[in-house]
């Protein structure tokens, strides 16, 4: 890589050929030497810490796709994401080498309607790692522009650097769903990113946090992380319990929860649905109506981790003890599957 | 009426019983005497002037009900009023009396958490004018506080002064929608509603204005009332057109309509829902996610008389021409059932 | 009182008479028996715990006027309000008698413009405690609506209670400054509204929290409560030190500080003045302009009492440690002079 | 240029020098040739039709600076271009070619933290024409990115498309101000940016528009271009008037304007600063701080030709009529004199 761009700079041996965990067809998977990415102007190369598995990997491993992004080439799964910067682009300051990092992984046009209205995340152009044809970091080495290599505070671990990446998520919904000192929420879901979303609430300010799940494993986690109370929702009918939130965040992609969750909400109140669960839903629309509830979702973020960084840093949100499981490379396919282990949160995989 | 209550002031003499058309069953209904309504402090007593036909008035009128709302006892309808004052109570000038107003027909209780905030309209005790057991105003006179009794400029006719009501409908509806100059906007239906909505949009200073109806008498009647194009639904498959707009309104109920009026919007843009159709209804809640489409809908208005009086008054909107039938109050049956004329758009009742 | 309003409830002998410390000059402070105050149908009547005393008593108590509001007969001082409730009005249910409760206090029209747009704390025909010719809380008793008697948990000492008013004005500065988790503040002057402040903005999620004070004691206290960084305005040049603040929050009420404070917020950020100084001063326009830099006020607040009770009931804030000096009804004037004393905060008078 | 640059697309010759009117000195311009600007790949070139002349450039012609930015070397002025365009870069689509356009004469980095918020006007190393060292368009020939070469539709003139920038002065102006249907508006000023603010808020739907000025002549002007009523500031005391407006635009620069316009502002209302006067202003805090107002200024603009282009095309704003000169290039110098003539308003240069 140094020898073909030498406008690169580097402050350490950066092998012509790295190893990555290549997904070749459904549940194939196998690690092999790939060319190690090279470096544009402004971007930087980062040598892999850690990297969380997140349910789209284990879609991607399982299925092939999500949606209209198809699996059509080998592929490197992975898009939670820390490391250490080994090598910058002509552009960016080679102080920054050696820096710890946690990447936000998303390289957006920055041209397009969306962009240059600070909705980068909308971008139609996205190149986002690990989705279809874009490589994510089930590998040694990747490569992000420099504004999106977040430094990092020495107090946050690899492990929390890389699960920034969920926690932007749970940022960003607290922000869509207006969570403020004194709110209350309702979570449906208590998988990981319900159990981020009840601290990202408690962080933002949120006096009653109600979490629902089916699996009483799950709820009891929850007040661990969180929740004020925690509800099975074969016990307590959600939707007529007059739960009278601010705001609804759906973390299961269950239709059922999102129904009910959203009849749980106070007028003027706000529902923000998360969780993958089917392209359509019927919803309660003369409640939405009649009480002027607010109904939206979110896809990834936009400027969300420095505030990330600072509700680890600052100890608001605990994302160390989310992990449950540790991989190499060479079993990114037991990580793939760690989501089947019920006791099991959040596995991550040490490419290095 | 006047000699129950000493500290109303009254410039004329106001009988103490009027009359009044009178729902007391399913399609019956009839001219009787009633008691005039008594004057609170806070309240003013109005002459009417003219009332419009809503759909809501012609749902009770078939039907008996709107969802929870149960027609139980004798109840007059009508909730699109202007009038003239002729009575005030004691904490009200007496130099209203004689005022040209148009009627916000709702009193709120001004003390709960929605009043408090601002959302009049959301209030739970909301007492509304033809709304189970609160009587409306087929009927000679009217009570209505003081602050919801909106003096009218001379420009604009009684019968527009009606209709200030579905255009306040509008104006709520543009302001969820966040029309402003420049704006795109798709609204599917082209009845009373549609149409008012169109010229607002306009008024708000909408660009492209696309309207869609299946009676292609009512998409040439919404190109008079400004929209900028048309479409029949099943012509355009609008959901797939890329109409790429800001926001999408829906004034028909239909579900289709909604679902794909909301797949019609651009990333980051809104659909807000008016028309009343089904409790319940399917969404394409990928789409919404993928995009971060907002998803909501209007339950009435709050502080949107004034600018509605400006937008009539200034000859932005017409509502004046929207009238196509009016009737006396031994009519007003035929009124509620003018709807059945497809040519037919606003029926008008003259209780005096 | 009783006698004359049979319509009230009580469930505790309340006499006619009650002790109060009346304002009847400059100066001039005598503790004398005066009618307790009645209750109308939708207020509360409370015995009062505890009150804490503002720099607006102190200044009506030196000068007898705040700008164009002037002490012209005698007045009871006191504003910051915790006790309990000892009679309902005829529409409250005396299931709140005995309540301990937080009074907001206040009362607007609840009809006008700005009550009816969510903004009663602009209310122009407020009648708010110790504000001529309202009287306030230096008594045995004091009445209130019952929305604005807010129930209190447990865990909230009648101290803290009284409190939670100087906490709402840090909420609404918090709100108007736009503060969420990783936000950088600076706040000039650590006096009690600008200690308040810098446990708020914690509370809020602000990451830096930069407080500039003169006095050495002041600047240590900060520390404590909150403040990343303090700064002596003479060492460090406070407009030109590139704090790149997102907001910044004036509690000094001095010039100088505001001028330079706006000159360290960010592009698109936001200045709140709280602090009351002058009725002119001289901002940098032109950075204001480069930067389109927000600049406002915030005038009392709306809708913060749960906010500010949950502060305190989760720990978030610590108002109990800001009490410095406790004094009787007959020592209130002491009271209004404990601000003389640099190692002093916050002064609180318990009536009963 | 095409032949230093093979990958750009050209439809037509365009010279590898053009004639443009360069400033070398106080007062001292000179028609001259110059290199035509090359393209790079995202970029258009655009043959100049018209060229507006704007305050800013008779600012740099008199005094070489404004504030900070000091002309040290040749410089040409004029930010207010439309053209067409004459050559692509490798990027652009070659269709493009031909196209009549209007510039938004600034170019951001497009990845600092303005850029990525959506504030692109706000970027700290903004290139903006005719701002030191950045060149302008009083010449031949002028470069800007292709998103920022706007399509314009026939029914708009060359002159009208070149002044589409001041007119996204006022649109920025009026979404600061939060202008709607039916919203009072006080303008101070009535020179070119007042008389377009006051049509703008007029589209925007204000009901009121109220318009001071020193000049009875420009007053008079301000009546026919929406203004609903005027005000002699020396007959009427503005800052008293009790005028109550929402909002209140300063487009005069004078600090006696600013303070009694900001005085005039309704509770909860907005001030935005636009016109330049001083780098230092004395306002009234007490008022902004009783009745929270908002004060605010701006700076350029961010996505407003579309919304421009629409108010236009729609006949809603009224830009040709402002032309009140036209000159050639090589009288640049008069047109740059053009504002002594109190009866002129706006001056156009025609460079080719």
């Amino acid at each position: 890589m140094v020898t073909d761009n030498p406008t690169n700079v580097t402050a350490m041996a950066v092998p012509e050929q790295m190893q990555a965990s290549v997904l070749s067809g459904i549940q194939e998977l196998r690690v092999e030497p790939v060319s190690t990415p090279s470096v544009a102007s402004d971007e930087v190369l980062v040598r892999v810490a850690a990297v969380g598995v997140c349910g789209s990997d284990t879609h991607y491993f399982r299925h092939g796709r999500i949606g209209d992004f198809v699996v059509e080439a080998p592929l490197i799964l992975g898009h939670e994401v820390s490391g250490r910067i080994v090598a910058v682009g002509s552009d960016v300051s080679p102080a920054r080498i050696g820096e710890r990092v946690a990447v936000e992984p998303q390289k957006n046009c920055r041209r397009c309607r969306e962009c240059r209205a600070g909705r980068y995340n909308l971008c139609r152009r996205m190149e986002f790692y690990a989705t279809p044809p874009i490589d994510g970091a089930f590998a040694q080495y990747c490569v992000i522009r420099t504004e999106f290599a977040h430094t990092l505070p020495d107090p946050i671990s690899d492990e929390a650097a890389a699960l920034l990446e969920p926690l932007s998520v749970a940022i960003t919904t607290m922000r869509k769903a207006g969570v403020a000192p004194g709110s209350s929420i309702l979570i449906a879901g208590a998988g990981p990113i319900g159990i981020i979303c009840a601290q990202t609430a408690r962080a933002f300010g949120a006096a009653d946090i109600i979490v629902t799940d089916l699996a009483a494993q799950r709820r009891d986690r929850a007040l661990t992380y969180g929740a004020t109370r925690v509800i099975d929702p074969r016990d307590v009918d959600v939707a007529s319990a007059d739960l009278d939130v601010h705001a609804f965040v759906d973390a299961s992609g269950s239709p059922e929860a999102v129904f009910d969750g959203i009849k749980a909400v106070r007028p003027a109140g706000t529902a923000v649905l998360v969780g993958l669960g089917a392209s359509e839903m019927t919803l309660p629309i003369e409640h939405i109506q009649n009480l002027e509830i607010t109904v939206t979702g979110i896809f990834r973020y936009a400027d969300t981790w420095p505030a990330a960084i600072h509700l680890v840093a600052s100890g608001q949100v605990d994302l160390d003890s989310l992990v449950t499981g540790r991989f190499d490379l060479e079993h990114a396919g037991d990580a793939l599957n760690a989501d089947l282990d019920p006791a099991g949160l959040k596995a991550v995989v040490y490419p290095n």
